[in-house]
């Protein structure tokens, strides 16, 4: 028999093979990497492949229709469903005649790589923990007593490859030989961890999902995903049920304290919510519930242990012991999470400590600090602020006691993001006039129509982003000083700036209600942005640097603030405004990695293990640097190049460092003795 | 610090350490087998040592009371509760003052070894798959960032050396907390193959149990063990109630085929006849069935696939497959089993193959063919015979279709062994009058009291051994031709013998009922000893050797008959009587071993992987043998020296193989136009 050349791209592997050897079986031969489920026998269509045609110089050969055999049945079956496009083959029934150059697509690959929204993320590898396998097994015989299970096994090490198999769930054996008897002794199999079998369907079956969970403790979402694309069919997020229990985590520990039953009553009911989060999404993606196989979770320590029927009691007070901090695996119903299959896995990625949950592990995971010469520094704002700075040889954690006043609680006109709420502020330099934008509407307040376009929702509040525009164009205005005091020396020049007491308001919006920012709304941001700014300096401070190399804002306040405005008011240490970003929802998506690729579970699980816990509480620099930052934008580091970020008004920016500090310790004093 | 010289025995370790050294730690340090839960605290008491005292010329030391401490606190506590006898000590807590000789008793050692009653039989060697260690861990602190979970795994790393230890069930995760603060971070925490964690008691916990399961189609029998001593506690068994549902195993299969909700009913009937058992074990040793952690199972294929939920009706017809044939871990909870710790393990033993189920593994877990040289014939009786031969080289196992004859069924006055059932038979040579026991009285039946001590019950029929016996009699004194045929030419010499249609019976006992034995039900007892013989006789030949080492009868069968009275029927090859034993439940033994020993499970399931299984049905030479072997004794083999066994009525015994050859022929055609 001759030998044909095939080269296949883009990995540019080549190799002769004697003619009428399918392509499939080249590629494997060459260890190119072609998906394929069924094994090579054209029912899946996975190892599509394109053929190139033309003279290639660089390999020395010509390309040709006819190198290659003509379509066979399966393909042709797959091309009038139009599955197989035109120009494509499927590698599996596509015989090597002549030389040829064959494209393996991206989504014809096993270990496809995802490539995100964020061009600057890192990709998605497709490895996930549950794979199907179609296979052929053998049918018993009277003179070999090997069981239908061990046989399957075998067939799936000869067929597959698959060494470490010697496991089967209970349930699927229960219906293993009926199903087996089913399609003439073929059956497709779902693998966990390349060792055990958790489920079985009689003959092929394509479909496996899976669920990434991120528990909030305001909202709990869930994207599901195929395990074979990684395409995520549905996303969707119900308001934490647990919620009627208390708005904030630490009321809902005091709960489970006060209360007997407590701790069961907060873990059923956060067990409901993802149940119905499930169902919403099988529906939503009209897919079979029972072919959702795998789940992963990401949540504060909190979450996390009500999620798992721990008693959350000891993370309410020091030294807020975790009862686990490892990543786990168990199966779905141990958790009573019924609206997936029965045979699902659950993965919950490990915590990293009492305060600083497997939601910081999976913001780590996606933003990978862990893999980078780079040093980040990620600023994940909540009630308190997980704060992970460092690059592959080091990383550094610490939950900074921000409070709530950020999420807009704490805060006279504050309110959580939502429709109606401020969320962009602009203060003209010399008018002092104010406009601003809300959730729900694209126009600034001085433009036409705004007031039409807002009325079903009204304006309700501010949030948080907006409350750190609102205070930083008060500083940039010169309304508020570095030292955190509403400026009553200029109440001639502004109606927006009243008297109250012997304090001052400023007011951004009159009518029903009026928003304003008052003088102790200040305060509360000024406490809760030196919190975050003094954690961030304390972990610098523990690292030896003086800057990083960028900063990444996670979580919902995180992608809605402007860096900027961030960087103005002290909360983030000075970089360039180019470095600064906004990773969005990256605990979801670390919990999506870590649902996609099993060896990213071991990646966290290492990383987490050699990660730094810097405590705040006890460590009198964090003292230092929070009285330290107390001022606008904070006294330690040189000021940012305001001028390059806005036009700055030359009345207000003054670097006296001398007068702000004693200003500062003035106000210092004046809290500690509230 | 001086050192001095310690030598303990048995084991003849010896070493120098610094005076002041506790003995456990210089056994430790020697590698000398003592017990401890407690890692030397004093808790447990279970590192008990005998001190030496006199002049030792082999070590070339005088041991004296002196050259050790006195007895401490601990240990005067032990002696007031008179645990500890005198000339003990518990050596965590006895210093090293002086040369001394230190005995370790066995009782003391971890891995003891546990003498059967059987001399000969292997002894087991304790090592359970669960063992219970009492640890002192840390206690969280502000700094360091571990969760209980982890502090609790480093504590079981540093004072016991588990270093695979890594996972831990989601159950006593839940509890975790709330036990470690309990005794002041003491727990007691059972783990499961080294490696997971399936129970925790707040402070010191002693007891540690499991119940080894022999699941018989009759009779469900449970062994409740000490997992740390070894010793058995209580045992029991009840009828399997699964009976009902049908006689024998095939009935049972054919109701699961002909209902719908028939695997069910049977697999709920045999879990709760376990919960059962459990219940009385646990009652009848007066422990706390919380304690009882591991469970191990064994019985014959459809019993085991009942068991785990699996319908049965492939092993109802060829080719008879097994669902599964490994051995499997799994939760007792995964089998309904409640009356037993909620975190207990099961193991179900491996099974064979189709008609060779994991009593027969246990049989030769217990019995130990694949560890020795010789080659052993291990015959267990019951509607089917399995029969194992072979040695550590290789072994082979076949099922022979005896049917139920054994067991007393389809024989005229046939019953299951039970008080009342004829067991022994003596026939005297010259008068041709019978005596006989029956069960539950030690009398012949000549002697006097015999029938006033067993009028409570009566004399209601012959069980298997008894028509052995009686079948063995009547042959030896002429009533029985060697082809069968009951002797009606002696008709005169006998009131016993009496003819029926074209026939003869023998009469063994004139009562209410009569007993007796009729031509057919010789004709039963020959098929079903002709099947038994061909099988061994196959396995011979494939061996490729014509005579055993040792004959072993196992099972209730086994154990009940006369090994010189199977041997003249003809059901075992010839070997030497001595080497002919009974080896009682055999198979009970070996689930107690798997129970005992985990290495145990590894060692028969190896074993069984490389069982050469031997198909009788499709064999060719078994047909040939079952024929040959119809004769009494039995043709091939050369007859055996029955003179050495009983004296022998010369009118009967006639080496004329020939004449023997004849009438077998004509006999079997007969049988097979029937």
């Amino acid at each position: 028999m001759p030998n044909a050349l095939v080269v296949f791209t883009p990995s540019g592997k080549r190799g002769e093979f004697p003619v009428g050897t399918p392509l499939l079986q080249c590629a494997q031969k060459l260890g190119v990497d072609i998906d394929s489920v069924c094994g090579g026998r054209g029912i899946c269509g996975r190892c599509k492949i394109i053929v190139a045609e033309g003279k290639f110089a660089k390999y020395g050969i010509t390309s040709l229709e006819t190198s290659l055999s003509k379509l066979s049945e399966p393909e042709i079956k797959f091309k009038t469903r139009k599955v197989l496009k035109p120009g494509y083959r499927l590698s599996c029934h596509t015989l090597l005649l002549g030389n040829t150059v064959i494209d393996v697509p991206a989504e014809s690959q096993v270990h496809k790589q995802i490539v995100r929204k964020r061009p600057e993320a890192r990709k998605i590898e497709m490895d996930p923990a549950i794979r199907l396998y179609y296979v052929d097994v053998d049918p018993p015989q009277l003179d070999n007593p090997l069981g239908d299970f061990e046989r399957l096994v075998r067939a799936l090490q000869i067929q597959w490859n698959l060494t470490n198999l010697f496991k089967i769930d209970i349930r699927p054996l229960a219906y293993l030989q009926e199903t087996l008897r089913k399609e003439n002794w073929k059956v497709t199999v779902a693998i966990h961890g390349k060792k055990r079998i958790i489920k079985i369907w009689p003959g092929f079956q394509n479909n496996a999902y899976g669920i990434a969970f991120d528990i909030g403790s305001t909202t709990i979402a869930g994207h599901l995903c195929n395990l074979a694309t990684g395409e995520v069919l549905a996303t969707t997020g119900i308001m934490n049920p647990q919620i009627r229990f208390g708005e904030d985590l630490m009321s809902r520990v005091s709960f489970v304290m006060l209360n007997p039953d407590g701790k069961d009553d907060l873990t059923n009911t956060v067990r409901s919510a993802i149940n119905s989060v499930s169902l919403n999404l099988s529906n939503q993606a009209n897919i079979d519930k029972n072919n959702i196989l795998n789940l992963t979770f990401v949540g504060n320590p909190i979450m996390h242990h009500l999620l798992l029927g721990i008693d959350p009691s000891e993370l309410g007070g020091a030294p807020f012991a975790l009862a686990v901090n490892s990543g786990m695996t168990l199966w779905a119903t141990e958790l009573n999470i019924t609206e997936v299959s029965e045979d699902a896995r659950a993965y919950l990625l490990p915590c990293i400590a009492g305060h600083v949950g497997a939601d910081t592990a999976a913001v780590i995971l996606s933003e990978g600090p862990h893999l980078q010469k780079d040093i980040s520094l990620i600023v994940d704002v909540g009630t308190n602020a997980e704060i992970v700075l460092g690059n592959k040889d080091r990383l550094l954690v610490a939950s900074s006691p921000t409070g709530p006043a950020f999420e807009g609680a704490q805060v006279s006109c504050g309110q959580r993001a939502a429709a109606g709420a401020i969320e962009r502020v602009r203060i003209d330099k010399k008018t002092l006039k104010v406009k601003f934008k809300v959730i729900g509407c694209d126009k600034w307040s001085d433009q036409s129509d705004f007031f039409q376009q807002t009325q079903s929702f009204g304006i309700t509040g501010i949030c948080g982003s907006g409350i750190i525009e609102a205070l930083a164009e008060m500083y940039l205005a010169g309304i508020l000083l570095p030292d955190g005091t509403i400026n009553g020396e200029i109440l001639a020049l502004s109606d927006n700036i009243y008297q109250e007491g012997r304090t001052f308001s400023y007011r951004l919006y009159s009518g029903e209600p009026n928003i304003y920012i008052s003088q102790n709304d200040v305060r509360a941001i000024q406490l809760a942005k030196a919190a975050l700014y003094a954690g961030t300096r304390l972990l610098m401070d523990k690292m030896g640097v003086e800057t990083v190399d960028k900063i990444i804002l996670a979580g919902a306040f995180g992608s809605n603030i402007d860096p900027k405005y961030a960087m103005i008011l002290g909360m983030i240490p000075d970089c360039e405004i180019k470095c600064v970003s906004s990773a969005g929802n990256a605990a979801g998506t670390g919990a999506r990695i870590a649902l996609l690729n099993e060896n990213a579970r071991d990646e966290i699980e290492q990383t987490v293990s050699r990660i730094e816990k810097i405590e705040t509480a006890t460590e009198p620099l964090f003292q230092k640097h929070f009285i330290d930052a107390m001022t606008i934008p904070h006294k330690l580091a040189p000021m940012p190049n305001l001028e390059s970020l806005v036009e700055l008004p030359s009345q207000v920016y003054s670097p006296s460092n001398q007068k702000v500090r004693r200003k500062s310790r003035k106000h210092q004093l004046k809290l500690s003795t509230q």
